[in-house]
């Protein structure tokens, strides 16, 4: 990528010039709080440099024939989703395109949309979220003859935004270690249909197991239990650790919302939290603060947004679409996470 | 409707003729889990005596050109939307026709939906969730000459599924007053845009005023505050009910998600829930059993999967298309409400 006039500039151009994250740029453009002064000033000038507009009306697109983006998605019920296409499509109406979503739900319906692609001469671009796609799903898209983007996942020649999963889980497991926690468990979700593919819960799973081998701890298979996806999941599963040889003092949940669940077994059973055990989650769910859990929080509609950025500006012929973004997590300390109990 | 042979029967007249809802006929005929076998009996019985086929392949239907139905949401983060959404997705992929997804934001967008159509020749019918219409907009609509079926809202010559929001609330009001509470605030939910004109806040609030004003009890303008939509407008609705003269013993909250924020302020404050005040919301959101609210449940996946029944009988010809399906709301007993505290 190249700061010449060859090319027109993308977001990723500007960030690098302003020294902030995409993010920030789409966010410093759109005049959205959370950013100084002092970094719009300077996010400005970048763009002005570059000669870089945020959000060109859809009139000015070179290819806006139907004005309209497709978003798929795998389930829209769920919180993430819907966060990422509501991040999305505030980008997206500012430029006046309208959204088209898609929801896959469950492998017979992710068969019909790469059979059918229903999206074909409907929309100008297409947004996978969370869609991790195999060669002949690839070559299905490029077909389309569309710009695309991906959230959650990656693909050779598409744009792609996204966080860390093992490095956010790492920053969960180092957490509970810190406290002094040995007996560590792990609930994970378990889709009806594996064959989505989903990458997350095996980064998770992964960056679980791979911090308490480093940590020099074992790890056998009652190490982690698993239970459907979702808040009666995460429920069911701390039924199984409480059914359990040895009671864990620490559970990292693959997800807010199996956390959620985790704390409602706990709170039925009586074992006090973080005295007896304690409860880490992953995503910072919007009801994370409301029952004050402990977790690793992700930008989720800021990774929208910045998707939608990429799209508008492979839109616009310049240079973002097949960009990667990695975006950042950290870790939030509520009040489900504290010290080992002594034994 | 007639039982005769001159019009196909629709998913009503099973439902009258088998004695139960319309849910549990979709239910039935789908097998789904929570009807009992001889219920399932009736149903299917009541089906065959009137050559009812549930789920009819997309290919049979006579409008199924593009085999996709349009469904049009104001805000797909929002819960509700989303259950309602996935519960007509269930019905619609087992009769293999596919989603598309419209959602429509802000006042702009809406005015650009209605403007544009982008649902025009891409679907064979069209499903609306809590966006009431009017004159100018039922007759934009009519102009897509397929079959339009609405959940929350009603409109003449338009199918329609929804509960009673007044009645809802009034049960909620009463438990409060049945546990001896006088002093009873209503916490409102106001969006940016007050003219995507929502029937829900209207109703549920003339509901509480009502319930409170027939008890006998005065109602002020302190009686009711107001907040943005959401889990941290219930919050920041809670605040100004701390602030205010006189402290409520008893809250309604028009939305589970509002109570939740009202929930999360109370023990910020250090104010014992039900001991000092209680908080009772409406719908019965996953999570309100996870912090044990008190509320009037709602079908609200039952609503989406009814209306898409409901969009089937009108492709296949049937005469379900302009019924008006009300569906019932009941009061869920949980931790946060209790009686009222001693002067």
């Amino acid at each position: 990528m190249t700061d010449s006039a060859e090319a027109p500039a993308s977001i990723i151009d500007v960030a690098r010039r302003a020294g902030v994250s995409p993010s920030t740029v789409s966010r410093s453009l759109r005049g959205m709080p959370n950013v100084s002064e002092a970094t719009r000033q300077r996010v400005m000038r970048a763009a002005a440099e570059l000669s870089y507009v945020a959000s060109p009306a859809a009139s000015r697109l070179a290819s806006g024939r139907t004005a309209t983006v497709g978003v798929v998605v795998p389930f829209m019920t769920r919180w993430f989703f819907a966060q990422v296409v509501a991040g999305a499509e505030a980008v997206l109406h500012e430029a006046s395109l309208d959204l088209l979503l898609y929801n896959l739900g469950d492998a017979a319906g992710r068969g019909r949309f790469f059979d059918r692609l229903p999206l074909q001469r409907r929309v100008d671009a297409v947004l996978l979220v969370c869609v991790p796609v195999n060669d002949e799903e690839r070559a299905a898209l490029r077909g389309l003859g569309v710009p695309i983007v991906m959230v959650g996942a990656s693909s050779p020649g598409f744009g792609s935004v996204r966080i860390d999963d093992e490095q956010g889980t790492a920053k969960a497991v180092r957490h509970l270690l810190n406290l002094g926690h040995e007996r560590i468990a792990m609930i994970c979700g378990l889709d009806d249909d594996d064959t989505l593919g989903f990458a997350t819960p095996v980064l998770r799973r992964q960056g679980f197991e791979r911090t308490l081998l480093a940590a020099g701890l074992e790890l056998g298979p009652e190490n982690v239990v698993g239970a459907p996806w979702g808040v009666d999941g995460g429920a069911r599963a701390m039924e199984q650790l409480l059914a359990s040889d040895r009671l864990p003092t620490a559970v990292f949940a693959e997800s807010d919302e199996m956390a959620f669940g985790a704390l409602w077994t706990l709170r039925r059973a009586g074992l006090e939290v973080p005295a007896r055990i304690s409860v880490i989650g992953f995503d910072d769910h919007e009801m994370a603060a409301v029952v004050d859990l402990t977790t690793i929080a992700q930008p989720v509609r800021p990774q929208g947004e910045v998707a939608a950025t990429l799209l508008l500006d492979a839109l616009a012929e310049r240079t973002g679409e097949a960009a990667e973004v990695v975006m950042p997590t950290h870790l939030v300390v509520r009040g489900t996470t504290g010290p080992r109990p002594p034994r």
